[in-house]
Parts: C-alpha cells; structure tokens; sequence
C-alpha cells in the first residue's frame, strides 16, 4: 500500500482525498508561546518546556480537528521545536497531508539538502512532509530539487506567488513591459514548472501559493493556470472570508486548498471553554462553509 | 567596549574592519560530508558525528583563514549543525563578522521569529549573526523586523538581489513597463528601506547580495545604490574573478565584500597537502587579487 501512495501524483493524491473526505480545509500551524492556553502555559518553562508545551498544542490542535481537514500546514521553524519525525508520524496517523510551510528559495546544494530534508523519503521511507512552499525569485535552478522530488516520489510543490500581506506588493505587483505583473509571470513560470508533473485527475504537483484576502487575482490566476492546487491562506485573523475563494474553484472541489491558521489555532480566545473544543467546532464550520462556496 | 561596538551601525562597523584589516574577503562556508578531508571523513559516523566533524571543519577554517578574512558566511542550515552559539563564539574569537546566509523571506510573527534568533541580542547579550541575507519578494514587511534590528542593535541586511545562478534571470530581469528590469526594482526599494540607516561613513546599514558572475549588473547596481554595501558571491566555483568585481568598489574600500565557499573550503582538492594550508593559501592569494583590483 505505502509503496503505491508514494508513486501517485501529488495532484491525483490531494484530488482522490478532498473528494473521499469533503473538506478542503488545512490546518495552519502558528502556535505563539505568549497565546498557549492557560494549562499548557504553565509547563512552557525553559526552552524544552516550550517546546514540550507546543508540541502538546499543536498535536491537540490535529487530533481535535482531523475530521475536519485535509492537511497541515505547519511554518517550518516548529518542524525543528517539534521534531519533525514525530510531527510527521502524527499527521500521517491523523491521515492529514503535511505541507511544510518553508518559503525557501536558494540555489545548488542548498536547494538539494532542503530537498532531502522535506520532501525525499527518509530512512523509515517516508518524507517528513507531502509538499514544500518554494520562493521562486532564484529562477527554475531554485526549484529543480523539488520538481525532481514531485516526479521521483510523489511530492507536491506550492510556489508563493501572490501573498496575502499588503506589503507583498513592492515586488510582486510591479508592471512589466507585456501588461502582466510579476507574480503573473510567477504563476506563468509555475505552469510552465508543473506541465509535465499532472495527474490523471488534471491537478499538476507544482501549485501556487495566493493570498485569500485578493479574491480578484485569484480569478485571474485561476484563468492563467488552470491545472494549478491554489493555496490560499489569509482567512480569519488577515480577514478574509469564504466567500474571497469561490473562484478558486473552477478547476475542480480539489483544485484549491485554503489554509486557517490563528482562527483556528487560537479560536479558544474568542469562543470560551476548552481550547480542543474550541479549535473543532471553528475548523468544521469553516470546512463546511468552504465546501458551500466551491459549489461542489 | 561591548556596548559601544553594539550602537555603531553595520555600514561603520563593516568601513571600520576593512579599512583596519585590509580585506574584503569573506569566508563562505558550504560544508558537504562527501567532500571532507580523509582526517574528518573517518569520524563523519552517524548523526552526531557527522554533524562533529562538519563543526570541526568549518572551526579549522575559520582559524586557517581569519588573518585574511572580514567575515564568515555560513548557510543557515549548517548553523543548526553547529549550534549557533558556539559558531558565534568562534567566529568573534577569530575577530570575524558573521552574516547568516538565510536567504529567508516571511511576513508578520516568523519574520519576527527570524529576526530574533538571528540578528537580536541574545541571553548573552550577542546577537548569533552580525547581519543576514533576506529575500524581499514579500515586500518591506517580511524585511521591517530586521531593519528594526539594524536600527535598534547595529545589525545588518543583505537584500537577496541579483543572484550568482544562470536561472536567477527568470524572475529576477523580467522587464518592467518603465524600462527598469525586477532586480533593479529591488535594489531601488533597499536604498529606500536603508535610506535612514547611513551611517557616518557614508554606508548603509541595508546592503545587496549580487552575483559577481554578473559585472556589468554590479556596475549598474553600484549606480543606483551608492550607499549600499555589495555583498558579492560567485568567484571560483561559479566561474567568477576577482577582475569581475573591480566595479563594485568606486563608493569606498568597505563598499562591497566578496564571498568565496568552496574555492576556499575545498583549495585542499586542488592544491594537495594540508587541508587549513590550503585554505589559507588560498584566502590569503584572493584576498590581495580582490584588494588590489578594488583600487583602494
């Protein structure tokens, strides 16, 4: 079985999950030492109490909201806190897709050894994550040891594209001498990357990563890559609703996947009670009302 | 002493120790366990041996070439290997500034995370890193918490520019509507973001990392930012000279750097015998080529 999933096309294997679990929703990993609930808190003390304290929130924050999600999305950094062996082991138990939210972008052999760390399998066999965000300003050079990867072992790969920060657009808004703008060409470069990594389900394993709180380039982007997953965060605390992704959709209930990060994590401070509780009930109303706006 | 070495900006620091050390080389460190000598390769054992033998490589470095060298880049990922404290450590010893190659590029908590593990003040009052490279394509906010350090602890940044590699023009000299290419654009919005950080030397405390497999783009580099410090890789191994940074110098002996890994790391391959012999014949050869065709 574990042989077979890992010849599969990152595209084919996010299609075959979304439509068997109904969610597009990922997890987003953020946790702050400052926002643990009160009886996590305590025990963050010195640094391998902090970290024993996040490991804790975030494997409660998976366990609570699994049924309700198709993967997470942990930021790179607390890979390490955690140890990524174990936080991979309990994703996968959890039956959740990992995508390591790495935003890295280098060349040669730096590029190579990020490779193997995150999306190559490992001694037990299996890559500590599924997929890896890319910063693609270094050119194709920078992404090869992913693509390989997604060709290889059934890696994905999220270039950040257009991002959900309003600063974002010193760089990737800037007009170029055709009409598009930069992070146009970004999601061009992209399509152009993942043309021979699609799977029969139509999904390539290279996607990109867009900013939920600019509902209209998600349509354009949407139009110049249709084979494209779109990865979209900046739901809840960057406020952006459900309603900002309904056009990332078209291709498909799998060609996007929308990432919640602090309104999920943090959803205790909001509505009371237990912190699990809490993180599950946020995660299923968000799932069930992203599932409603890609009218699938 | 300590304290005041902490307020004078990077840009007067950097004007200080050149002008004192005569160089403007700096050390690149790209440690690969395949290509260490025989003496280290025997104990590169298992994890922690490797991960030895690879901090007792870079220490015989960082001592074979210190009398030669400004400063010591290290990848980021092998800081990890090392344990950054003790890098430091050894590198201020060796009276070395220390730039993290971390390339990075993220908005909001995790620039702020990155800031502060690398260029703040620590427990002992160091920073791990005297400046860092960073990836603008998220724009001024993903850079905002590293200008606060330059500000705050005389910390320093590279601006990830125009890079060393061939398929760095696919996003990097995309043409824009006003004749400028992206790069350019970048290096424009750095002399903004370092605009209030000159410091009495006339340099500022934002700098730009540029190929110097790429003379003529440091010529125009050097125009439109005067004030910035060139942070220039790319000579040995990627097929540069020290004649093709000649251009980077005209704003003063301090106003660029040149930073060479593997034609150091590995002169042992080459030139035969001792491995820290190679290597510091190697640092202190480049070191008078680069000195003397900055015209300084």
């Amino acid at each position: 079985m574990e042989a077979a999933v890992a010849t599969t096309t990152f595209g084919d294997r996010v299609a075959e999950a979304v439509e068997r679990k109904r969610t597009q929703l990922v997890l987003g990993l953020d946790p702050v030492v400052d926002l643990l609930p009160v009886e996590l808190a305590g025990e963050a003390v010195g640094a391998e109490g902090r970290a024993n304290a996040v490991a804790r929130f975030c494997r409660g924050l998976i366990d609570a909201t699994a049924p309700a999600c198709l993967g997470v999305k942990p930021q790179l950094a607390f890979f390490e806190a955690l140890g990524s062996h174990g936080m991979r082991a309990f994703a996968r138990d959890a039956g959740l897709l990992v995508i390591a939210d790495a935003k890295r972008g280098d060349i040669g052999s730096t590029a190579r050894a990020y490779a193997a760390a995150y999306v190559e399998p490992r001694a037990d066999g299996q890559p500590v994550a599924d997929a890896i965000t890319v910063n693609a300003y270094l050119g194709r050079e920078s992404v090869e040891p992913f693509l390989a990867a997604c060709k290889r072992h059934g890696a994905g790969v999220f270039i950040v594209t257009k991002t959900s920060n309003t600063g974002g657009a010193d760089v990737q808004d800037l007009k170029l001498s055709d009409g598009h703008v930069v992070w146009h060409q970004v999601a061009l470069l992209a399509r152009e990357w993942g043309s021979e990594l699609t799977g029969e389900r139509g999904l390539s394993s290279v996607g990109l990563v867009l900013g939920a709180t600019y509902p209209r380039e998600i349509g354009e982007a949407r139009r110049l890559c249709p084979e494209q997953v779109l990865l979209l965060p900046g739901i809840g605390a960057q406020g952006a609703s459900p309603a900002d992704v309904a056009r990332a959709f078209t291709s498909g209930p799998a060609s996007a996947l929308v990432s919640v990060s602090r309104a999920i994590d943090y959803a205790y401070r909001a509505a009371g009670g237990d912190w699990r509780a809490a993180a599950s009930a946020e995660a299923t109303r968000l799932r069930e009302e992203i599932w409603s706006v890609s009218g699938w």
